[in-house]
């Protein structure tokens, strides 16, 4: 790709961060400009060499040939509210949040005739860390990212955000925003929920110490993501809510039957469900390793 | 420790081949001989060099200096049993099941003056992987093993078991049965079920192919215990059932509390216990590591 000129990343945490350091690593932008509520943290950002400057606000999009929006996705509306005015007529705007309904409903409110260059996107990728410290270049290489175009979206604009993501390493997909929002409500939206509430009711327990202390590796692994950025997480149950509460709903219903088979002591039907879980598994880890080897982490 | 002249293992998978490893690995046993349900289970042991021999039957226990149970806790009766009539005056029988209160009621039951010669135990280590060609001498090095001696227990059985436990390398503890069970419900049995619940759902669902297609590293960690071996976690479930019946009911209060503060769009709710539950789990974590280092997986 021709290398963007100027880059303004708004929230330059992991994601944010990580995308600036794929980009600077891919010899495929000039210059990058952090945007962001907290000064120490672009400060932080400046010192790892993420960003070149950080701006004092907004305004500083007039000049961008693209605007990566990622803070929490819970802000994305007064974001897009408040650099609307100052874009220029070829900035590209586009978006990292985990949720797309919410984005796209934001950007259709207040983008006006900018709409055609907005790009929702989301990257599949992540750690449980958060903050400058944890972005590194190569959080994005193989990993797969979903862009949710609107009927709006102009060609042009779409193929400088994939090219971006193409020169981070990432495979890039598209998908109905409805679609992704359903998709991730279940295999990463309502796990988090999930370790989060198991890690919490350890914390609120009576023994906690001695509970934690016997606390092995699958426990670890299993609440990983419950030590991820609470106010990313909020942000990202209140805007995919509808998909997240119908998820919820069918796992609290999967429980009682599991409750109802252990009271009535039926392992058969225990061993029907953990072996049917234990094969799908197993034949997903198989065929995500032969298309793309260690898909890493989220 | 003087080595032990004959071992036999009941069950040479991951945590009895394991044993076995660890203790020739320490010379800190001379003979190893393997009892199981398949033949081709200990052939392939044998050929693993985990045990020297194969025995027919439980007849063997007779020259045997110290007994390893380590099949799926819901054999451990009939195990016992069949064992009994020919415990020669001075073997130690030990265990490796997850659950203790099922197996100390199993050995009152059928063990007599043998019984305090028995000596439960549960190491908390492992991997969702199973079977001989999953054993490996260090599993066991640097993870906590749990006693849970009885009334009865002699002081020579109980400090044989654990210079054995001490020789693969593990930090041997010990605890009422009871505690046992109540603790590793929550911090272990439970995760389980949930992890393989929620691959259940994915599994059940029509959209199957796309939700594994865009399921990365957050959903493979969660669910990494839902590959663990179904009639063991089968028999776990079963014998710790009031435990985990009790968690599960708590876990599921929990989600309704959850629910309806995703219902009622309550942010502030959601992000207490997110926050609540990422402080807890890395103070956890920052615990651990300063106790012992990585102590591995379960």
């Amino acid at each position: 790709m021709k290398p963007l000129g100027r880059l303004v990343i708004v929230g330059v945490g992991l994601i944010g961060g990580s995308f600036g350091l794929a980009l600077r690593q891919a010899g495929a932008v000039e210059r990058i400009v952090g945007v962001g509520r907290r000064k120490e943290t672009l400060e932080r950002a400046r010192r790892l060499a993420i960003i070149d400057e950080a701006a004092p606000t907004l305004e500083c999009v007039r000049e961008a040939d693209m605007v990566m929006l990622a803070m929490p996705v819970g802000q994305t509306r007064e974001v897009l509210a408040q650099l609307a005015p100052h874009l220029g007529p070829a900035t590209v705007v586009t978006d990292a949040g985990s949720t797309k309904h919410d984005v796209v409903a934001a950007a259709r409110e207040v983008l006006g005739s900018a709409l055609e260059r907005f790009v929702p996107g989301h990257p599949v990728a992540g750690t449980e860390h958060s903050g400058p410290d944890a972005a590194f270049a190569g959080l994005f290489r193989g990993r797969k990212v979903i862009i949710t175009p609107l009927a709006e979206t102009s060609p042009q604009a779409l193929s400088k955000v994939r090219a971006a993501w193409e020169a981070c390493g990432a495979q890039v997909q598209e998908l109905p925003p409805d679609m992704h929002d359903q998709v991730l409500a279940l295999v990463s939206h309502l796990p988090h929920l999930l370790a989060f509430a198991l890690v919490d009711q350890v914390a609120r327990h009576e023994q906690r110490e001695r509970l934690f202390s016997y606390a092995a590796g699958g426990f670890r692994d299993f609440t990983r993501i419950a030590s991820s950025h609470p106010e990313m997480w909020r942000d990202i149950c209140l805007a995919n809510r509808a998909a997240v509460l119908a998820e919820l709903s069918r796992y609290q219903g999967h429980l009682t039957e599991l409750r109802r088979a252990l009271e009535a002591a039926d392992g058969a039907s225990l061993e029907a469900v953990f072996s049917r879980a234990r094969e799908a598994r197993n034949r997903w880890l198989e065929e995500r390793d032969k298309a793309d080897g260690d898909n890493g982490s989220e």
